[in-house]
């Protein structure tokens, strides 16, 4: 994660010096737009996008500090990365491709000229590697705090947009990658941060954590799915990205669609490291993988007839399959129990493991 | 302004009762698509807008209690009507119509159910009244205070896309309507609430200022203009919304369009209860008209052989001529003095009147 270093060496411009045109003209000097139909990016009351016979998609995320991040342990460029990484991930989970953001903060005056820059560095990045053009905003000032909201633009075919609401009986579930680590990472930093608290000469014990911590500070979006989806001549029946949680997830799926769903617990993918140190942290490492959440994989159903597709593709597991609405969402145990699935997202265990 | 009155009398559920997909779903009920174009609105993890051969417009503004709004003396339903008026406003001055928004909340325990829907009621008239679709969005919480972010998306027939840099040497410049009123509005309230702090028990006396205060907490955008030009068959050279107040709107127009410009202090319009009310406030009245902002009429240079189309619309004032970038950006006084016209925004104005 070198990429994301600090490259601001104790420089400390405050605001102010700049006022706010200035600020947006610094922070977008150098910005290239990549795509024709970006016809007009920063700099004027709005962007100009030209498409044609294309569906267009906006989504939008509004984050907030103290909230969605603490910069206590999220660095600022990795925050800016993770911003945008976020919704991109939200055009995969229509399968479509991210094409334009625009990106609004709210800073209070403890941030410096070169905070933000990290900030806005990161957000760089991430379009870059995932070529979209940052084309418009809004800096103002807050009383306190950072917030930052972001819109992303993007387009897809007619025929290939995927909502979440098309899953149907006998579908299967499938998920892209594996689950829970983004959450364990949070725990890893969390606990961290109150050892530092209790001892601030104490020195952070993070080695070893690499895979946990890369998922929590620096989640991809993944657009590979989507070029992968179209190579196969893939068409899911429904998808979500995973930001809450795979239970809440499932359950929006399954609620939209009208329909229930049968999740074997064996089948969940969950990575070794992810495992162990989840029954370090005394979790049972299903409910980090069904409940903890920020992994951005994707969930989506496909018919039957596609199993075999599916089961060529590498990094993809079948967890599941649909039914019908009355028999319920359910959990299928190692031991063959069948256990109703709830809602309780990353923010609720987060806040049950606080209570310990 | 009845229209905007508080429309729950008492209730104070809170937002905890809802949790937030439970508010989402509250918030978004009975909203209607009125666009062929809007395939999916609130739902998805994007809205799907439908687009062929025309031009798509996205602009977005992040508003923060205690910058941008004063909730002592603006009303919540007022807040969100302008909130989105604002950003309509964005659209027209690009010569574009608004088709859908996406809308953003942080707030803080503080607020209860019914203060967020008297906000979102606000908004949804704006949006009946322009004929927007509220496509998504995303509601949070906040350590402290309300900020708001919306984003708006537009389109235009490709020729007709108006930006900032298109004033060319000899084209007048035009604007509507009349200015300086909104920011009039803005200091019979911050009067008020200062005497209401001095002494609790004095009524406000906002009798007689109906005209200045509807322009400050219900701003209407010109999209009438839109339609009036396409009418007339006139394309303006560059276009921009007054926002900040028109000095500084002109100077975006001279630096982008790389020109120079002469203003006419006796032509800039000013209702006449604004002219006196000024004087009443020790203001000069042609630097409030110039200095204050947010009026949202539009500002925009023409063609000199359309003067005779622009003449004989009702509403709207020539005020200038584009020159040289050498000659600079100038007030011609009526005693015919030429003074630099520089970028104090309202926010200036305001701090320098705080001061006295």
């Amino acid at each position: 994660m070198n990429e994301l270093n600090d490259t601001n060496q104790g420089k400390h411009t405050p605001l102010t010096e700049l006022g706010e045109f200035g600020l947006i003209e610094h922070l977008t000097k150098g910005l290239k737009n990549r795509h024709a139909s970006t016809v007009k990016g920063v700099g004027d009351d709005a962007a100009v996008l030209d498409y044609q016979d294309k569906m267009v998609l906006v989504s939008t995320d509004l984050l907030v500090e103290g909230v969605h991040f603490d910069l206590t342990y999220m660095p600022l460029k990795h925050l800016g990365y993770k911003a945008a990484a976020v919704n991109i991930s939200d055009m995969v989970a229509m399968n479509g491709v991210a094409k334009q953001i625009t990106v609004s903060i709210a800073v209070s005056s403890r941030f410096t000229l070169e905070a933000i820059e990290e900030l806005y560095a990161g957000i760089k990045l991430a379009c870059e590697r995932y070529q979209v053009d940052l084309v418009g905003g809004d800096t103002t000032s807050s009383v306190s705090g950072l917030f930052i909201s972001i819109t992303v633009i993007g387009e897809g075919e007619k025929e290939r947009i995927v909502y979440r609401n098309g899953a149907k009986e006998n579908d299967l579930l499938c998920v892209t990658g594996d689950l829970g680590a983004a959450y364990l990472g949070l725990l890893v930093l969390e606990r961290e941060k109150q050892a530092f608290k209790a001892n601030p000469n104490m020195q952070p014990e993070l080695e070893g954590y690499d895979y946990v911590l890369e998922r929590q500070l620096k989640p991809e979006p993944r657009t590979d799915i989507i070029d992968l989806f179209r190579k196969n001549n893939l068409l899911p029946t429904s998808m979500i990205d995973i930001s809450d949680g795979p239970a809440s997830e499932i359950l929006h799926i399954c609620r939209q669609s009208e329909v229930g769903c049968n999740l074997y617990e064996e089948k969940i993918p969950i990575d070794q490291t992810v495992f162990h140190l989840a029954l370090d942290f005394h979790i049972d490492p299903t409910t980090c993988a069904l409940s903890g959440g920020e992994d951005y994989e994707i969930l989506f159903t496909i018919s039957q007839k596609d199993f075999e597709l599916v089961n060529n593709m590498p990094g993809i597991s079948v967890i599941g399959h649909i039914t019908d609405q009355n028999s319920g969402v359910n959990l299928i145990t190692r031991s063959g129990a069948s256990v109703p699935i709830t809602a309780q997202g990353w923010d609720a265990l987060l806040r049950k493991e606080k209570e310990k």
